[in-house]
């Protein structure tokens, strides 16, 4: 009984661990996404901004493109290519209006994010040797459970980025 | 001659130091704000992300807003009021089209930040003591360089917050 009992404040204090280093969504058990073997960073909300953007049309989000410290440094320091080890992590939200912000401001003016959509979370890592394929890319995208998207939808990611090679593929530049 | 080639030395260390601690703006003789009192927080631009939104109308801004680690600890535990030495930072940049992007998705629908307009920069910083008669919250607001507001502008944060009392007279949730 004993041994059961501090098994479970074990595995409590495990389970507490990961609620607080791990913000959803990301269990421990997570799947990679397809063709570039990529798995949710369990740090990524907690990265540091590299910028916001809107993007209306079909996707109709606002959303947060964040990076990991290597990112950062190699963002600050203007110096392209991005060293292997970056990872730039693209938060999406629904594109909803404020009610409440639009009292304060006696207009309809201001948009904030609501749901997660399907495209909620996207990474890209650089290993220039792993990823050469594509620009020293790997590319993944998981939806709002963290599920990852298709190995066609991955097959999609650097032809789209590819019209960005003079920014070694990213098209997201640093808001200061 | 050996001293002041020492002290030369020393100022420029510090100096470095100021640059890598401290990304612009925010010298380290910055003016405080009127009113609060609140100087620029030098290393702002490194918290972490609570949300984003986007302004239209006069404004026409997209935002980033980052807390400091004690406002993230209570966003995140979802516990109201905020508790003393919270200090959230709004950051505004103008809202402009990305030709680079609109090309990549083959229409207009990317907006991103541009120059910083003159409201770039503001923090809520909350001392229930030292700001009990403005709901325990002192306001800031810096230009683009880094210079506050004036006293006239500083009187009209409190009024503006006050229909956000149900939220401890913060307009901003946590983007999860």
């Amino acid at each position: 009984m004993k041994r059961t009992a501090l098994l479970l404040v074990a595995v409590a204090a495990v389970a507490g661990l990961v609620a607080f280093t791990a913000p959803a969504p990301g269990p421990a058990d997570q799947q990679a996404a397809p063709v570039f073997g990529i798995k949710i960073y369990p740090r990524y909300r907690d990265w540091r901004l590299v910028s916001v953007a809107h993007e209306e049309g079909n996707l109709n989000d606002i959303r947060a493109i964040l990076g990991n410290d290597i990112a950062i440094k190699a963002y600050r320091a203007g110096k392209l290519p991005f060293p292997d080890g970056t990872v730039i992590a693209r938060l999406a939200w629904s594109y909803v209006p404020s009610e409440e912000n639009n009292k304060a401001f006696g207009r309809n003016q201001s948009f904030v994010p609501g749901p997660r959509p399907d495209w909620y979370l996207q990474f890209m890592v650089k290993d220039s040797k792993k990823y050469a394929a594509t620009g020293g890319w790997g590319f993944a995208q998981f939806d709002k459970d963290g599920k990852p998207a298709g190995e066609a939808q991955h097959k999609t990611c650097f032809p789209c980025h590819e019209p960005a090679k003079a920014s070694d593929f990213v098209f997201t530049r640093y808001a200061p």
